[in-house]
């Protein structure tokens, strides 16, 4: 078990966004992100300091406050915080499922402000449902680089300054990188990154993780095959970085040559003693793994090499065949949006869990905002 | 008096898209609209069957469920139902009024997605209005088609699989006909038709009937004169077929040359012996008529032939002529916005009911709403 | 003391607006603003009237009804009617602290409508930060103009007619100057001007004049320096007009020569006996100044002038030097967004009130939509 001191700052490493070169993964200082400017927010007065009153401790106690002040990279959650929240967003499955019979109230009052440079209705909607299902309230934007003051030249930062006085948490999605970071260093109040460009995502990669324990029933001792495009896709990259935190796993890596694993993971990976190895072979590895992780091939990092955009694009497709060689209990997930990657008649199979996790993502998000903005 | 299983199972006709070729009007089987893979949603658990308790019932029974499950197309509605969907909408008008004073409860906890792929501010707010005043919340999206994953490929029922994941109730409004229907057909939770490009707008027609029966207090035996474009026009020919459902009917067409009103509609009214003829004397018309149904000219129906838009576009204006011979009880509709297709002068004369019809499209979508949530 | 009378019938002045002839500033008659078409709205029932009960009184009584139907230009708003509003602001600053521990139900049930045809995220998201602060709802469109049926070419007073039937408030941004006004004259529920054009934004003048009272303790006796952009800003027009209203006010012009401010605002200061002057050089007026309203230049103002727009805009910047000048009680203030007209290493200077002015407009909004809604 580690210590509680582990628990509430975690260990920090590199940045997952591809453009990362490999040497900086172990050179970061520890304590990157801790932010100096943040004051402590409203659940302050509630904050029992965890930190002093045990060493040891399984689970965070009722009302004290989380040990996060902004949700940003995927490197913020270790082990044991994991765990923790999702035994919160397991409670929130019945939060929502309730929420029509009788709403919740545990955000009565707070407001919620989502603001979206790049317009992604999916993540929007699963974070302004969140909050709803929780009782609290929304304020919106979904192009704010065309509709806000953007436009005019105002920076990232003032804008954050601004919308902070309206709310008292921000959802930030934004098209360049380390842009969240930058909000979070002026904002008062938490942010939560949704994600920044080719940046970090980390609300997908916790859903991601999520849905193998709810699915699977355990992290440690797992067979995941990760398929597609490893080069560009930031989901794929979070996701080897924190099954990396358990122990026992097993990655495969399926990917059309233009779109390999970069060298990066492959090398954190090595340094965590996780075992890994890339394969041509997507029967083979469906019929070895637990989880098929499938992603889609963007078009858009092909440039004018159409030919090797729809090489790469029809390489790897999970089809009926895939899923006959599948193991009962194993599951096939996708972050979506999906084009024809994964084909139409899959989706009956009771294999198939993509639309649950993005379900998922629901709880995820329920549980973060809900503990960002009231603690443990 | 309809058996309750007519009621709950309304007779169902053709498309009534202009598309829709004439033959197919008789042809369609009779359960088209009941949705196989459909679950009994939320409100079941209150469904005490209406079906076996009676045979002759005329009101539905306070808490027994609405027998639609998704609001599509106009033909799901017949003479009953709509009459008792009047009725809840009337209702809706107290709490309408009362909301400020005492806020309604009704759909507490519950969340409506708002899916416009064609922005449509007016019908979207409409909506969106319905459900606060029921004390329910709306995630919203206005521009679907340029912000979601739609951009990036996503089929329609892959976006309805998620966001049903998030919200209790889905009002879509598309650019392709049929839309609606591909929709309700993937989601677990009910889905509003708002408008399928071409296709249908069933809630139009409904507010333009209830509107009818609060101007004119009933809905047989009245004499309506259709104006304007009634080859596109979706909302006329809908409204044409609703009124079909009701006795001593008689219907004017009055349309230019070019946008003439279509055969198919014209032989459903004769198979429902409705009395209609078609006539170029607008004056002679609104002068026999309790209803006068203005419609607007739309440009892009006519491509490059300017000459005929234009021509089309002035001939029949109702202006204060026409309202001099307009009998004092009869009142002017149109579903707008309106062009010049109606003088400005004959807003202040209280015959001029285009106002007080697209309020009562609040009315009509609150019960909807509250009906496809809670049950009658 | 003024009478009671005057605080209901606040004498009228000029529009604003920089197009406005400085000879018409004395010619409007003085009820401009009483429009006739208006009813009584809700807080009506509540309206003790005021008129008749006194003919001096310090206070509004609670419960009585807010003076002015809609919010439209500055000049609306009188020394005792700004006091009064500027109490119920500062109310309303613990309303807002107290909102996530114990919500507000001022509003419940209340439903506003903010209509943007000009998308400006940061004043929309302030409006409905403020409604839903009060425990109101909101209904919003960013931008209109694009995605409503003023695409198809329906008028605003159409427009307006329609969504008054949804909402129980309009908040209005557009881009043509005198918008606000036919809205309002068209409405039965309460219009605020959001800003039209280059017309008013009343609220930004409001918010202004009520952070110099925070930040200063006073409006009498202040000396304010205007920079920047005299000719176009809106906001200084209406900041130096509103002013006009307190006694011992000195006010400093500085603003490069293409954009110097015009004389229907200096002869309308020299009719009230306000002392103003203009000057080169920041430095000495910044010495002098309570206040330093420091304003950006538009660059879409200078047409293909480049060159004029470098040198307007790099000769007047707050910077350091600027603050080591500045007296120790004294405040800078900007409407935001702000470009580099004052430098960034100023923010932290516990006098740079920019922020606190923006958090300012949150408080005024509150109140203004409350006094709107229930009265004081």
């Amino acid at each position: 078990m580690e210590m509680a001191s582990m628990r509430l700052f975690p260990s920090m490493f590199a940045a997952l966004s591809p453009q990362t070169s490999t040497s900086s993964l172990s050179t970061l200082p520890a304590n990157k992100l801790i932010l100096p400017r943040k004051r402590l927010y409203r659940a302050s007065k509630e904050a029992v300091s965890l930190l002093h009153s045990a060493q040891e401790i399984e689970k965070p106690i009722a009302g004290t406050s989380f040990p996060l002040q902004d949700v940003l990279e995927a490197q913020q959650f270790d082990r044991d915080l994991l765990n923790s929240i999702f035994e919160v967003a397991q409670q929130m499955e019945k939060v929502e499922k309730d929420s029509t019979s009788s709403r919740a109230h545990v955000l009565d009052g707070f407001l919620m402000a989502t603001l979206f440079y790049e317009p992604s209705t999916r993540t929007r909607l699963s974070f302004e449902s969140a909050m709803k299902r929780l009782g609290g309230e929304v304020l919106t934007t979904e192009n704010a680089r065309e509709f806000s003051s953007a436009a005019k030249g105002e920076t990232l930062e003032d804008t954050i300054r601004t919308v902070e006085g309206y709310s008292d948490l921000i959802v930030l999605r934004h098209f360049e990188s380390g842009a969240a970071r930058r909000a979070a260093e002026v904002a008062n109040i938490p942010v939560i990154n949704a994600g920044d460009g080719p940046g970090q995502h980390p609300t997908q990669a916790l859903l991601d993780t999520y849905t193998i324990q709810r699915e699977i029933g355990r992290l440690d001792n797992i067979k995941v095959g990760l398929v597609g495009d490893l080069a560009n896709g930031r989901t794929v990259r979070s996701l080897a970085y924190l099954l990396a935190r358990y122990s026992g796993v097993k990655i495969y890596f399926v990917a059309p040559d233009v779109v390999k694993m970069k060298d990066d993971i492959k090398e954190y990976l090595d340094s965590r003693n996780v075992d890994w190895e890339e394969s041509a072979d997507l029967m083979e590895v469906a019929s070895q793994c637990d989880v098929v992780y499938q992603t889609r091939i963007q078009r858009e990092r092909f440039g004018d090499r159409i030919d090797l955009y729809n090489e790469a694009r029809g390489k790897y497709i999970v089809d009926r065949k895939v899923m006959d060689v599948l193991q009962p209990h194993a599951v096939v997930l996708h972050p979506l949006p999906r084009l024809d990657e994964i084909t139409i008649d899959v989706d009956t199979d009771p294999r198939a869990a993509y639309f649950r996790q993005a379900k998922n993502g629901l709880y995820i998000r329920m549980a973060l905002i809900k503990l960002l903005l009231r603690g443990w």
